[in-house]
């Protein structure tokens, strides 16, 4: 950012506005950062607490002068935040956002923003469940994935000043173009999300509510961490992201079904086998989280040198306890044929 | 555990046997800890590592003189590990165990313990996604909820010691019985097991998962983590609980099905309303965890005075933005409905 950006106005100091802040000035006080939101009061505290050195009361007084502006609201807030700001833009004034969505966000940067300034589309892939700036930290973005989405006509000045800005604040841009961008963050990121509020409510909705609430360990917390994240972002990326965010939910429940099947069933074995894979798969992704990235992507109804290698590895772990399953399935059996024999009875 | 536990003897040391034994002798020398696992390497390693001060090498050894035993093995290994043991126990031994499902245990236990032996079923509800000795922690248990599901006809004082030992290795013991642990266990912690499980398949499972691993950031891992869990206990899991886990695995899939049809629907109020009360309600089970336990259960069609203020707020809140969202909405269905003509003229 060193040489390109002077002034950075952050629109937005919600979690990811104000952590961007700390994030950018904890590499020194060469850019002039100026926080703006809707909420003034919000902006005053955020000033006072040395998140921004100073806020402007106004959209347009944010954007005055400024070199870059990263706009951090909520996702469907921006097109209204553009509209405001756009007279105020000076010619060359690189725009970038940090939406968890890309499509509709790319369309409302074309469609509103004048000529002569730079948009580049940013979502850095980094969070926690609490939000508001009371939660922000410098740390926040650090190690972490941030996509680039350059609008087809930026400049490469300005797609290389939003670059800098990533790798400042300690994550780890690449590139992306916007219909991408929101296919994958279906996958890795949206469904997560519902698939985290949708346990936590079946669970919540209980009339054993407050058993179970006893009982609950390290697991469910984690399952459920993300129904704690603000519902507006949420909201706001099921709208935006709908297509994509519907076909990863039913390829969810269509594995979950699977999966369901497979316990329905009476093939131990496979059973055993598709926790064992997932097992060694994940602990892959743990190890080696950036696989094959920019190489031959592995076709899954060919199986390579490692399915090999697994099916040898499980099938082995596995011959060790088959004798003791088999037992065990078919005293279960037993039994349960005896329990509906004597319920038959009745 | 003071008066009535000398020797302790722990079969299989896996990540719970390994811990217990360390959070056992956390509190003090008094008790005579001694280790068998059916790896004797295992158990030898243990021993020189000081997780167990001594091993022996066949189960009949482990438990002669035992005033306790503790049963850490997978869950369809215990069958066996009874028959093993039977002949060797002296009459007044407390046996309890750690198994994630109760009411096959506990038939194992009837049917293959002999009479003067007192059973008293248990579930730490601890636990993490690595496995094995090596993972062994003596803060494991602290703070964490333990199941106490006596036999029918064991003695008070077998209860107690049991009680004792969950207390002493920081726990925190309250009794169910079989069925409702099963059943509560099945919701709690069985579900978000195969949920982890099921979300890590159909993103690992896709073509494009090299680029969807690149762009993962911690919502992904925390959600997946239970997929790095044994194979071995999930699968016992499914074995021994699986109607009860048949049941819960439904309604999870129920309820997505219902939250992929609000986000499919027109309706954004509904949407954000969902997403806003799983926000509320998941932020009041972290600050009380326990809530109107031992009280009376909220009849979910009866609005309670916590339910009129939850549509105050989140009303609210929603009015603050629905001007917004309305428009986006509009927007949205326009851009849709242009791009949808533009594909039927092609």
């Amino acid at each position: 950012v060193e040489a390109l950006v002077s002034t950075l106005a952050i629109i937005g100091l919600g979690l990811i506005g104000s952590s961007l802040s700390l994030a950018v000035r904890r590499g020194g006080d060469d850019i002039d950062v100026v926080g703006y939101d809707k909420n003034v009061e919000m902006a005053q505290w955020a000033q006072t607490v040395n998140i921004v050195p100073r806020f402007a009361p106004t959209v347009a007084e944010a954007v005055s002068g400024a070199s870059m502006v990263v706009v951090a609201t909520p996702i469907i807030s921006m097109s209204k935040v553009f509209e405001a700001m756009a007279p105020h833009l000076q010619r060359g004034t690189v725009v970038t956002d940090t939406a968890s969505t890309k499509t509709e966000v790319m369309r409302w940067a074309r469609e509103l923003l004048p000529a002569g300034v730079e948009f580049v589309g940013g979502h850095p892939m980094a969070g926690k469940e609490q939000s508001g700036a009371a939660a922000a930290e410098p740390t926040l973005f650090d190690g972490r994935p941030y996509c680039v989405v350059p609008a087809l006509d930026a400049k490469p000045a300005a797609v290389g000043s939003v670059l800098d800005l990533a790798r400042r604040i300690g994550a780890n841009p690449f590139f992306l173009d916007a219909a991408e961008h929101d296919a994958y963050a279906a996958a890795i990121s949206h469904t997560p999300l519902i698939a985290s509020i949708g346990l936590f409510n079946v669970v919540r909705n209980s009339a054993a509510w407050p058993e179970l609430a006893a009982m609950a360990g390290p697991g469910f917390r984690d399952l459920t961490r993300l129904a704690s994240g603000s519902p507006e972002m949420t909201h706001d990326i099921a709208l935006t992201n709908r297509e994509n965010l519907l076909h990863w939910l039913d390829r969810y429940i269509t594995e979950l079904y699977r999966l369901r099947e497979l316990i329905d069933g009476d093939d131990a074995a496979a059973l055993y086998r598709a926790f064992a894979e997932a097992q060694l798969e994940r602990d892959n992704f743990i190890t080696n989280p950036t696989p094959q990235r920019n190489g031959p992507v592995k076709a899954p109804e060919m199986p390579s040198g490692q399915q090999m290698f697994y099916d040898v590895m499980i099938g082995g772990r596995w011959r060790e306890r088959a004798e003791e399953t088999a037992a065990a399935q078919a005293e279960l059996q037993k039994a349960r044929d005896r329990e509906r024999r004597l319920r038959r009875q009745e």
